[in-house]
């Protein structure tokens, strides 16, 4: 129900008045539009203010995807020893010097090295030890022969027909990573060498930074569970699971705040125990202007609410608002579905990362696939545009061709393989020529 | 130990039959060998031939990223009624027609369509009746003029200043999916808009492919536990933690079997366990001779076992054994930790990938970052090789800066953000030259 149609007018006089009213109403939103309709790159300025929302300490085997929140520095030099990266014998590489075929070294075979042993026998100029990659090199040898120039003619005589320099064939302690320097930084999403490099160094505790709680809250007075059978005019809860998902996919957990009907009072209950329990709310209407007028009214009387953008200029998804409460960013979303997920793309899929203190993450071709335009693309000016393609590849050129269809169609989306951009100061693209597609499942190739 | 050392020889003639025993044995080795080393392409044919594991029904919030094992038919039309995709008023199209600004068209505003309704009110011709964005029309009305045209003098007339054809400014039932139609089909991938589509359905099961279960051990005398303190000459277990987040990040469980020495007996013991409890088998050795031919030899005495690959002619990652037991793939990777996590991201998520049902993995420029080579790389010809690569932006230029260091070093994988391929034919890539990087992390931007 908007503003105007409270006033219910009952006589002429009151007509005028709604008129006036209304034109007045209608330009003092104009007026808070243009102040509060931002750029995308004004929205990505507003987003990377926010503050990573926790921290905690997890054991290395759930650190996967994690983010770091301290620098992890070498409490001890890695690998602790010398140690062989070949299969031969550890020898003084001096003793070697000059060695060849035609005239190959005589070696005395004093032992072995077992793995995982160390190494006692205390080997001599002259003398050589059987040792097997990751063995410990003795005492006094700084080399190791391969096998393949090595031929034992007795039990303890070895032939060896080719020279080494000292440290070949070895690692170091150290090499990997030396005491008191930075193994990982502060920000770095963990991957599962870096889980691999933490147990190399013996660390089974990680501290990371909590995943970040997001409240997700479908309003809307036709919306029913996915449990219910709609009854005509009413539709299932869709943002509830797309949004949900969302935020699993880029680290942050959803928490369900249920449906909500389209009215202050439930609303605002509603919305203000989710900025308590949660680190963010995305609250997901419909998208008539009844509605988004009424998720503005509710943001307005949160604690220390602080609007920051009241629609951004790209389409679909202008009728985004972005606010905070305290140091928590408050979302609303289009009602579109479609919209909605075009939003949380491009938006809040930064915005958890930002929360997740995750560092350099950026939006640019990195990541990105290139192909090429299938057809021309008008584009309005002023409003940077998502379009959504599938991507086909045809005579060995991956295309990119539009979607189209109206942004409240979920299908759109799932014949989408990913979106492009369309800059806000430019009318169009060609066909033919080549776009940056940003994939919806990085690890899936094409469409199906 | 190698079949040469079990000899012993104590003669002048057994040293004589050592050496002629050792020659012929090498030549066994190599002939195998040479039958067994398969180029990456022959290996991406044998893991294609592998089947997924298996099936089970799952609840709809629980989907995501999870494979269909079936095409889904959409029981109904999505949405199931005439929808408005905007705020104003539904009328009969007809109407409009001619209407302007200097002309409007006056009609008679018979009620309120409220949100989750099914309208009731009968609209005759020249009758109007309210409507938000998502409400269903009423009877006899087919299209919708936004608020913006519409202009009410009093309580029950309204002016519409533009006319609409037929069908303008609403959603068709089936518009999104006709009933019967396939909205997703088998082998994909779910994503956030995929459980949207779901829920919209009604579905609250999705059949989907199990997560295949990869049984993970490492063997050496040399490794202890991460809880452990390594003694000189003995290392922690590092991939029990890469190989398992590795098979997490893409899909699949990792079963670890702990640790296992470097004997015949507990190692076969192991395998066989683990080929009865998972779905495929990981072992991870010393890098040594001794333990890859004693990998080999555990893997023959599995029931219906089957040589697939015996090394592959790549670098790092040469010594990899490829088999099955049965129908289960069986798998001996390098035990050099980051030679190991090359095979993992090259072959084996392409492993993962079938197991768990999904369709259209391409390993090809989908998805790869362009850079630009900051230094001539020298390639061994005959071999396909690996480069560890960093990203790093200079001058709005991305640079691909290879990553020197040993094999064993995983230092190496910390400090890079990617692989580049160098062709089994090439002799080398070029200062300059752009190449595609395999992102190690397709979320994360550059390195830090």
């Amino acid at each position: 129900m908007t503003y105007l149609d409270r006033l219910r007018p009952e006589s002429p006089q009151s007509v005028l008045r709604t008129y006036c009213l209304g034109l007045l109403t209608k330009e003092k939103v104009n007026m808070e539009s243009f102040f509060n309709v931002k750029t995308s790159e004004e929205v990505f300025k507003i987003i990377d203010r926010f503050e990573p929302s926790g921290e905690e300490t997890i054991p290395l085997e759930e650190s996967l995807g994690r983010i770091l929140n301290q620098d992890l520095v070498s409490p001890e030099d890695l690998p602790g020893f010398l140690r062989s990266t070949v299969d031969g014998y550890a020898v003084t590489a001096r003793d070697t010097f000059g060695a060849s075929e035609s005239l190959p070294a005589l070696l005395e075979v004093s032992g072995e090295v077992l793995m995982g042993n160390f190494p006692t026998e205390v080997i001599s100029r002259g003398q050589a030890a059987k040792i097997s990659t990751g063995g410990m090199l003795p005492q006094n040898t700084d080399g190791v022969v391969m096998v393949e120039y090595c031929n034992l003619i007795d039990e303890t005589t070895l032939e060896v027909s080719r020279a080494i320099s000292p440290m070949e064939n070895v690692i170091q302690p150290g090499d990997d990573f030396r005491k008191g320097e930075t193994v990982l930084k502060k920000g770095r999403r963990l991957l599962p060498h870096d889980l691999g490099v933490m147990a190399g160094l013996g660390w089974r505790e990680v501290p990371v930074y909590t995943r970040p709680l997001i409240a997700i809250i479908s309003t809307g007075d036709e919306i029913v569970t996915v449990d219910e059978t709609p009854a005509p005019g009413q539709v299932r809860d869709i943002n509830r699971y797309t949004l949900g998902a969302f935020c699993t996919q880029h680290g942050a957990k959803p928490l369900y705040m249920g449906l909500c009907p389209d009215e202050f009072g439930p609303m605002q209950y509603t919305v203000s125990r989710a900025v308590e329990e949660a680190d963010s709310v995305w609250i997901s209407g419909g998208s008539s202007v009844g509605t988004r007028d009424l998720t503005l009214e509710v943001f307005k009387e949160l604690k220390d609410f602080q609007l920051l953008a009241h629609g951004i200029s790209i389409s679909p998804g202008k009728p985004t608002i972005i606010g905070q409460a305290g140091l928590k960013p408050v979302i609303g979303l289009p009602g579109h579905v479609a919209s909605a997920l075009v939003v949380a793309e491009v938006f809040l899929k930064r915005l958890i990362h930002r929360l997740s203190g995750l560092k350099n993450y950026l939006w640019d071709s990195r990541g990105m696939i290139r192909a090429t335009l299938s057809r021309n693309i008008e584009s309005a000016n002023g409003r940077e545009e998502y379009i959504r393609v599938t991507l086909l590849e045809k005579d060995n050129v991956l295309w990119a061709e539009p979607v189209f269809g109206k942004s409240g169609l979920i299908s759109t989306l799932v014949r989408a393989d990913g979106l492009i951009r369309v800059d806000i100061n430019t009318e169009g693209l060609y066909q033919g020529q080549q776009v940056d597609v940003l994939p919806l499942d990085p690890i899936r190739g094409g469409n199906f």
